[in-house]
């Protein structure tokens, strides 16, 4: 089964307390196929200008992402300049420039159209509708979004959300968007606004899906350094699609497992910056840390009466 | 086997964004008592005033809990007053009077000195060294400790911690003593210093330990309504000692099944002001959101290869 994701393809200007780096890759349809090529066919649909060097994605080419979906258009390519403190659960943006991504208006070829998984990374709202008015019978649609759109688009999001399967989100977003201070009531209150599964984001903390009314905690996994925290979250949600993608269901045992994948997928994401660990990162070195995952989570049954 | 906790027992005057108490009972070594009487015999040291109603403990002696070294003495009891906003991870103190909690100076009796299991709570640090000169050989020993000892008490407080098995101490602290912002590199600093085992309490996200170089981590009970989480630190520490002395071991297994009758304990102290839930709960209700705390957490070997 293949998966379709529409978001960014950037050049990212990062500073953090380890270093910095320049008009490096980023994105979030970058990270998010770079997490979802290990596990499944992924179609990319994103706009760049022409100072944009695309053999930056040619490891994405060569893990066959399709590409056909990236439009080169006269301008420049989203610049995203951010930086982290010591606290590198927060990045605090210095500059956006959205340039070619103003106009950005994607529309699906046939094959796209077909896609049956879908994430709509976090841009404009109607930009996320106008996806979901071109694909034809998706199984499964996921969306991200930001505070940003819950503040000056609350009408458009809240028609996305109505009409997507899940929502994956930042836990303070989560909260913002719920109105509701206790994460759990918050996940309450989105699945009443329509998506049937609420993945929320706690960065250091790890992940929590709910599903049915169910709830998983997935822990970050350890890590003594966290170099660049810059498409974490993107990346985790490469790992969890693309493990929906790859059963071709979304049963509990299916998401519990791609929320661990995700987390897993992303904690090699920050090791490095941009997306210098996941060009070179294997698959066997993804399944080493996700068994370390069942070990770092396992407890016996209580033997006291 | 028994367990021994040193530390306060106190009124609290708390307020929170659902109501408040004035006059409460409270105190680290009621909270510490009040959990561990679930799983072994508990000895309680710690000193109050005249203005105290000793009946105010009597839930505890039913319990089983040795009352015998809560010393009365001239003066008035320990008064803490605090209040929590929404984010009720911290609480803001408001005033912290010591009365003849100032002059406590623990005098253990031939029993308490020969107790195996041992509970430091967060006092000041000669009070701790002083109970570690006068037990004569504990099978293990665990401390508390906080920010004020931290940085005023350094020596002391390193004395303490070079002759203990375990800390268990919160997040922000560990960061702090260690002096490192990654939680996991401020863990084997932390290690370094004495103690074995490390046990990281993280608030909502739950708790983490290290146990010879191995994390194991346990989310926090999902509540959507936390009333007051005075006391949850010291149920937590009642829960996972009390495990440890029941057990009388404390291998891997034991100390993973501590971190989480810890976490479940302090799950229901949260629910109500006080010590009022724990005065009312039945030990198959923790058995049961233990076994929920196993749904939680489960999560597949991974079958893609």
């Amino acid at each position: 089964m293949s998966v379709l994701v529409v978001g960014s393809v950037a050049y990212d200007s990062v500073k953090t307390p380890f270093g910095e780096v320049d008009k490096a890759l980023g994105g979030s349809a970058t990270f998010f196929s770079a997490a979802a090529s290990f596990l499944t066919d992924t179609q990319l649909v994103a706009v760049v200008g022409e100072d944009f060097d695309i053999s930056d994605l040619d490891f994405l080419r060569e893990r066959g992402v399709d590409l056909s979906g990236l439009d080169v258009v006269a301008g420049e390519t989203f610049r995203w300049k951010g930086h982290y403190g010591y606290d590198l659960n927060e990045a605090k943006t210095l500059s956006t420039e959205l340039n070619v991504f103003e106009t950005f208006d994607p529309k699906l070829s046939e094959k796209q159209r077909k896609a049956e998984f879908v994430f709509l990374a976090n841009i404009l709202p109607e930009l996320q509708l106008s996806v979901l008015d071109q694909v034809e019978s998706p199984k499964f649609t996921v969306v991200d979004t930001m505070n940003l759109w819950i503040d000056t688009k609350a009408v458009e999001l809240g028609e996305v959300l109505s009409r997507v399967d899940m929502v994956v989100i930042n836990e303070s977003e989560a909260r913002q968007l719920a109105g509701e201070a206790n994460t759990f009531r918050a996940i309450e209150r989105i699945r009443e606004m329509g998506p049937k599964f609420v993945v929320v984001k706690r960065g250091e903390y790890g992940a929590l899906l709910s599903a049915h009314g169910n709830h998983f905690f997935a822990p970050a996994f350890p890590l003594e350094s966290v170099f660049d925290p810059t498409g974490a979250g993107d990346t985790f949600g490469g790992g969890l699609v693309g493990t929906i993608a790859r059963n071709g269901r979304f049963d509990e045992a299916t998401l519990r497992q791609g929320v661990v994948v995700g987390s897993v997928l992303a904690s090699f994401a920050v090791e490095k910056f941009s997306l210098d660990r996941m060009r070179t990162l294997k698959w066997s070195e993804v399944v080493a840390r996700y068994q370390k995952m069942q070990a770092l989570t396992r407890f016996d049954t209580l033997t006291i009466e």
